[in-house]
This record gives structure tokens, sequence and C-alpha cells, in this order.
């Protein structure tokens, strides 16, 4: 299955219904399994984290929306955290049911999280994230459009808006007129977001050089990048493949109140796995970095 | 230098000291040489088509402006019509000068092309636009950034906003509150530019389709591409290369007037030389698609 | 289906049943199918060019060795001609039934016609044909392992000997010892045949230029590449997609006599749909290029 | 310089004459620089790693042929010991000079070692080498043919024998009639060294695995790779990138004894820098993984 663990593991597949108690569960299936079974899992792990998208949204409401169908265990909905730790990392330590996040929802709110945070943005007008991601987001089965002949090469926007990652970022920034545009491009792992909104009247850059590095001083995971030389000025999603970091970078034109936020991660990592190891991390009272410290390679 | 002519041509370069007179001239050099030597390329060809950035403005402000020197013959710059058919037939075919057009500023302004035509555009706010291209928009030469250990795999938002080619796009459309966000992928030729907007209060998807369609009909090198099934719903460079369409799609959110136009086009034809032997076609009252008829790769 | 085509052609798929008489009938199916109706196909076109392996092979106890079953029509297998016509135009010229090619042999077999036409080769030894390849070798259908995520990036060697168009290389080049090793690399189109060989003793690099030049001066496709300077030295595959050239190189160490013959082509054009094009033009008399004039794009 | 290390170090570089006293000096120069200054870097560093190819070949007469230059310092080339601990465990662990490793021989020279160490190869014939190179294997620097509009989608056959590499797998294996050619495809990182040989007569497939299971066993970073399922049948350069491994597969044609050995390596990694700290670990004393643990991702 991961021929790259040759070698290293000896760890079998087993039958999820010869699951023995654990400390930390996590759920990695098809959206719809968990909602039907969180009684169950309940009694195998005292702790769980689901990978899916059953347990993302707090409103029922919102799930039927977004999803096309009623939730079947909305009483849980309350009881799950959403798994993001640079949003809700107090919260997330002392719960017992972590949800996954989606990996486009990431790049968008933590390009975004800057800006909220310090209640940057000029909320009178929309907010515009175009997204470019690459082809491990399909999940391990291929189609017709994911065969190597039609899907490389391809810039391609699959998704104008109402992408269902769309509520995850509404939920969580508390912004009601946001999209997310969806372009695949020839790359395996990694998603670039690139945000675009107003700031208020009188912010200048100095103000986002402020929000930016607080975000980045409170999280181990978050870096700055927003240089004047080299070929790396930017978040570039390459260098992150394999690690759990979020790179943000920005700039404001500040004639005319345009920011450009952008927010670089591997889809694999920050954008699922890496961030639920690491809310178990923080469920556990362990070090946030635990397991996580891979930096990624140059060049790649 | 092309490879791909061998045993087709026996065409070689020569020294430009050595040209002869000729029915119509194609300049090719880096910006600013051909602004210098104007009068002297006149006598050499009747009709002139320019591939650089030099007689592209109007006026001479703007290329001040944008490219922060003065222009060496301002007085040339009315006597030259910008060359994109789809934009100014009619005054392409009656003229001895014509300019070359910007890649990015081709996509985006056939992006906006049919929503400007007709009318359909809340002026009231922003225009975004997105653009996506491949390696070949830098040139024939590398540099350390174009380095292929480096420039593989990238998703590198390298010009958030302030662009050169933006100062097309606002003179050809007419439109001021518009920016341009340039992002390299891995791709040889293409550019994507996909274009967010909102609409005036009431325009419908309908309106969109009769627009679009009239743009299409209008021009041999425009289609409309917009499908519900397949692996190509939506506008895709990759098919485009070699050829000279320009192939747009379209999404509107009636619920709050969002538009997002797309165009796709191959670079170097399209956003370049196509347009240029199409302008060439054009004064010389060929058919306009005379040279042009490649129809692209598919797979590719 | 192919979507390129957009705006250029009307035809539409129809039913193989409703078939109308035709001069020439291209046969494009999954191996199995042609020799099962080929009486049938035969009162349909006067002339017919199968693309599939079923009439490639001279022998039916090849066919049975290689393709592992009974041919469904052994007495047919004589009537047709091999279809690359750089190794019989004559008999192609005159006949009404061709096989289609392999893009592999059919790379192999150019990458060593030169040398077996002048009986450059010493046959004591083994031939030695390494052969790298793009996506679309693999046909229109994806798999798990075509999946983009999986496919791109990859160097794999997914044949060490006994891939089935070395049946045709032994038949048309009359060499026994010949293996053919298979690896996939990350480009759709194109091949690059790789032939290892001892040539025998005095001959020198300039017989085996000699023996190339002739082989191009005999075929408008073939081309040899062999350049001091420049990026472009060798035969390589990606500048001849869309095209039908066949582009060959060599190299030869005089001191142990060993030879690497180089033949790149468009897998989809020379090794499959092109050479069956250039075999309709010599059936039906016309020009051997009509229909594939293109000569490929650069940069690509 | 390494824009992955961001957040992570503060190492800095120095001036080289600024060189304090180490226990352990790794030398990552041009070729040329250590073997004029040897004397210099043993008083900086007891033990000394030098990552060039300056004291890779025992013979200086080697030298000479192989880079067309006298060597400055051939006195010191019997006090290196060549860096590949597979070939040389033992040594290292005495020395205090080891030399670097090629990336391409050593691919091939872990490609032929389990078939060298049995004794199984007929050496009265040829080995082939064919290898598939990334462009990280051109080093940092770019130029017109590392340009990435002409680098990517390349199959280019640069060397068709007589690489420099060649002179080490000469060297280790002790084999003379042995080429290497070598093919640049579209990756970053990774090589692909499949070898071409005959085995004796009598050498059946279970000889060789029991030859490539001894060389997995005795070396802690080589695999074998040889699956009958899956999509990593075969040894797969892309799932190494970042780790040291030695992925080693064959085939054997028993009928005709045509063995076809592959070798998978990270050209940076195994075949460069990851070699060299493994040599550290074993000149130190310490655990030879140590540093060297990372699995490589998948997928990528």
């Amino acid at each position: 299955m991961h021929p790259n663990l040759r070698k290293r593991t000896q760890v079998k597949f087993s039958d999820p219904a010869q699951l023995e108690p654990v400390d930390a569960l996590f759920l990695a299936q098809p959206r719809g399994q968990a909602q039907h079974n969180i009684e169950g899992y309940t009694k195998i792990g005292a702790k769980i984290i689901d990978l899916s998208a059953d347990f993302r949204l707090r409103d029922a409401a919102d799930y039927e929306k977004w999803y096309s169908e009623k939730h079947a265990a909305p009483e849980w909905l309350g009881k799950f955290v959403y798994g993001l730790p640079e949003l809700h990392r107090e919260d997330i330590s002392k719960a017992h049911y972590i949800s996954g996040v989606g990996c486009n929802a990431t790049a968008s709110n933590l390009a975004l999280l800057p800006l909220v945070q310090a209640d940057l943005i000029d909320l009178s007008g929309s907010v515009i994230i175009e997204i470019k991601v690459g082809s491990s987001e399909g999940g391990a089965d291929g189609n017709s459009g994911s065969h190597h002949a039609e899907r490389a090469n391809v810039i391609r926007t699959f998704s104008a808006f109402g992408h269902r990652h769309t509520a995850e970022v509404i939920q969580e920034m508390g912004i009601q007129d946001i999209s997310l545009t969806m372009t695949a491009v020839d790359l395996v792992r990694g998603v670039l977001a690139t945000a675009h909104a107003k700031v208020k009247a009188g912010v200048i850059t100095k103000d986002l050089w402020k929000a930016y590095r607080a975000v980045a001083n409170q999280n181990p995971f978050v870096r700055v990048v927003k240089e004047q030389r080299g070929n790396y000025r930017v978040p570039e999603p390459k260098i992150l493949a394999g690690s759990n970091y979020a790179d943000l970078g920005f700039e404001l034109d500040e004639s005319n109140r345009h920011v450009v936020s952008m927010c670089a991660i591997d889809n694999l990592m920050k954008g699922a796995s890496g961030s639920a190891v690491q809310c178990m991390n923080l469920m556990m009272g362990w070090d946030e970095t635990l397991g996580l410290e891979f930096t990624g390679l140059h060049p790649i």
C-alpha cells in the first residue's frame, strides 16, 4: 500500500470489526460512515479523531445544505471540535472528539487567519479565494479524469464556486460572502490558496506584518514567507511535501486596499493527517510537534 | 534553434542590417529596440507588426508609468493599432502598424470581452483576474528560477498585482479597478485567466450564454467551452498547445451575482505570434485563419 | 472525445453495424475483434488498415506464442502486409490489407533499420533495446497505476523482457537474440528506443553515417539527429508530439564496437495512426505525406 | 538557499577561511578544489569526507584518463577509501579520509553488487547499464538546457557512453567491459540504473534471490523490490526522494541467461550526501543509520 515503508514497518491492515480499545482512535473512512457508527467507535477510543467530513460542521442544517443529505447523528455535531489547532488549540486540548479538516478549507482558513484575527478585512465586499491543487487531493482511486494522459499538464478550473470545503471557511472565519475557486495543476502533493479581499481603510503594510508575525509566533507550524530575493519569495507548496508547515505570505496594494494573502500546505499533512496527529498530540498532552518534525525536501 | 523544423526548412537567421524590403515585417525583439528604430523599419516594411511591448499602450504617460522609463517615440504610439483581432478587427484590416499583445493581457481581455461587450459587469466593484502560466512565458533564456530542479512542480504566485500586462487590460477593457495575479505552474505552454467580477443586478445565466456565444460567432478563433460531462468541461490550455484558439467558459452564481469567466490560450500562439499572424492576414486582405489551422493535440 | 476538435468537425461516432462501403477502412479496436470479423470487414472496405495486433505477425504459431491464444483467422495472416512504410513501401503500395504497428516495435525497428539494412551488426551477440515511454501508450482508459498521483514522476521498468512488441522486431529485423526493456517515464506522448549492439569488426563511424543517411534519404519521415551543439543533439520525442517523424541518432565506440542507436517517435503518430495514414496514402497512390505535414512544436 | 529549513535552523554560510577544527569535515566543492588544498584541510578535520570526484579513483592514471587532466595530489589517492558502505564498510570504519560517490556510479554499483558478490556474471560478454536521471543531477546551477521550457518532458540520451562515473564502476566492480548510457527524464530527484548482463551457465532465478537477499540482509539501506502485484513491483526512484535507501530488483530470462538488474536511489541521498553521512556514522562509531531515518513519501 505504501511502498516507501518497506523494511520499516510490519504494520498490517486488519478488519474494523477486530479493533481493540485504544487511547486515541483515528477514523479515515469515506464520508458518511463515521456518523452512522459513532456510538460504537466511542467504546473503542476514548479520544477520537475523525478525518472525514462527517463532524466538521457545527450545524446540521449546514451539513444538509452542503452535502445534500440529512446528517445521521446531528446530536454529535456539538461534541466535536474542528480539528485545526491554529484555530482551536485550547478546545482541542480538552476535547474527546475532534473532526478532521478539509485541505482546501485549511489553506483558506490559514490564509485568512492573520487578517481575521487582527480584524483587518473590510467585510462589505466579497472575499475571493483562488486555490490550486495537486492530484493527491482526489484520493487514492483514479478515474478517467485522473488518468495520467488526461491529468498531466492541466490547468483545470474544476469548481468555480460551491465547493463543499467552503462551508468550513464560512463557519470558521465567520465571513459569509466568500467563494473558493478550485483549479487543478500538474503536481501530486500541495495546495496554494490565494485569497483576495479589501482591507479596512487606513490599514497599511506594517499592520499586516504585525498580524502575520503574530500568527506565526503563536503557532509552531506557521511561517511567514515574504522575501525580496531568491527563487522562493512566496509560499510554495512543493517544498512542504511531507511537512506539516503552513507557509503564509501577503501583498497589499495600499492604493486600493486590495490584499492578496497566500497559504501553501501539503494537503495530505497540514490539510489532513498532519493536523490530525497534531490534534492527537494536544489531546494527549504531548509536545504539539511530536512525529511532525520532517522539514520537507529541496530541491524537489 | 527550432529542432522540430529539421528537414522542413532551410530558413536561416540573417543580420538585421541585411534586411531587404518586404510586404510585411514582423519585429520580435526585446522591449525597447523597436521604438528606437521604428523610422528605419518603416522603410523596410510597408506593414509592420511589432511583437514587443513598445507600441501596445496608446498613451505615453501610461508607458512611462508601467515601464518606468520614457517612451522613445511617443509620436508613433497613435499610429499603431493594438493587435488583437477580437477587439480591433476593422482597424487592423486598414492599419499599417500593429502592436503585439501581452499573453496574460490577451487571456484577460478575452475572458472579459463577452461581459464587457454586453455591458454585464457591475463596475462599482473590483475585477480580479487570477492567471496561471507555463514556463515558456519567461522567454527562451533561463535563469536560476527557471532551472528545472527549481521550476518543476511549482505553484508560485510571482506577482500579486502590478504586472505590466495589466496596463493593456485597463486600456482595452476600459475598466480601472482591475488586478492581475500571476501564478506559475508546471507546464510549458499555456495560460488560463480566471476573472472574478460582479454582474449587474438582474443578469442571469441565459444572458451570459448569449454574450459568450455572440463573441464566439463573431470570431473564428473563439470557442465557448461549458460542458456537463467529460474530462474537458472548461477551458483547458493544454489542448490548445500550438493552436490559435481562445477557449472561453463561465459560471454565474445568481445568488450573489459573482461571475467567474475563464479564458485558455497558448501564450505563444493566441498570446503572441498566432495573433500576430492573424493580424497580418487581416492587413493583407487574406483569410484570417491562414496558416493558423492547427487544431492542437489530444492527449497531450 | 477529442476536445481540441471543437468547432472544427461535426464528425460523430456511429454504430459499427451501420458502416457503409468505403474506399479505405481503418479498424481501431481492441485486440481480437478484427480477426473474428475480418471477412465481414472486407465487404465494407476494399482496402483495410487494422491498427490492432491481430495481423502483425506472419506466423500463427508466433501469434499463439506471444499472445497466449490461438489466432482466429490464421489463413488471413499471409494476406496482410506489416504496415511500416520504411520497411515495406513497395508491398504496401500494392496491398489491400495492412496491419498496424506496435509503437515500441516501430521505435525499435527504425533504430535498427540503418544497421540491418547496411548489414553492420555482429549477430553473434545480443541486441538489447531500452525503451522509455509516455503514458499515452497505455490507451485511453486509466487504472490504479495510471492514476496521476501514482503515475507522475515515475521511472518504472514495467517489463524487463517479454513485451509482446518484441515479436514484431524479431520478425521484421530477422534478429533472434533481441530483448526490449520497457520503462515508463513522466510524459504523455513519446517513445525513445535506445538499441545496444556490437558492430562487425572494422566498422567505423563513417560507415554508420552512410547507413543512417541512406535511410533518411529513402524515407520522407526519417531524419538523422546528431549535433555537436545545442539542447537537441540527439533524437528527442517531445518535439515530435503530433508529428509523423522518426528521428534517428547513433554513437559508436570504435574501441569495443559498441553501437548505441536511438529512435524517437510519437507513439500515437509514427507508432500508430500516423503510420496507418501513411500506409493509406501509399495504397491509394497519393502523396505519402498527405495529411501528415505537422512539424511538431517547440518549445513544448 | 534551502527554503524548507526556514524556522528550523539558524545555520549560516561562512567563509572557508574561517573554518575551525572539527571532528569530521565534509567537503562539497566543485571538482578540483579539494585536491589542491587537501593538506590544509587535514589540519581542520581529523576525519574528512570529500564529496567531489577528486579522490574517488585509486589510480592517478585513471583520473587523468577520465578527467583529462593530471591529478594535483596523486600521493593522497591511496589514503582515501571509496565512500560506499555497501562495498567498503570495514575500511570506512577505520578510515580517516573518505571519498564521495558518483550518483550514477552508485546506482550502477549497487545494481551489480549482488551479481558480482555471488560471482554470477558471465564476464565474456559486455555489461550494459542504462541509467535514467532527474534534473537535480545537474547541480544547483541552470543552463540553457536545464531551462524548464527545454528540460521539461524530455527523454534525452545525453551520454551514450564515456560518462565519467563509468570509471568508478569499473574500479569498484572489477569489470572492464562495461558501459553507462545516460538518459535524462522529467523528474527532479531520482536515478534508476538498469543493468543488462549474461549470467553464467546454470544460474537460475533462485540463485539470484539468494544473492539479492544476502546483500539486503548485510546492508540496512538496501531492499529487494520484486512484487507480483500493486503499482510498485520494481524499484522506483520517486518514493525514495529524501531517503537513503537503494531499492534493488531483477529479472532473469533463463532461456538465454539475460539478467536485468535494477537499482533505484535518490541521487542526492544514497548517491551523494546520504552515503556521505552514512560514512561519517561509520567513521565515528555511531549507528550507521543515524540521521538517515526518513522513509520517503507516498504518494509523491
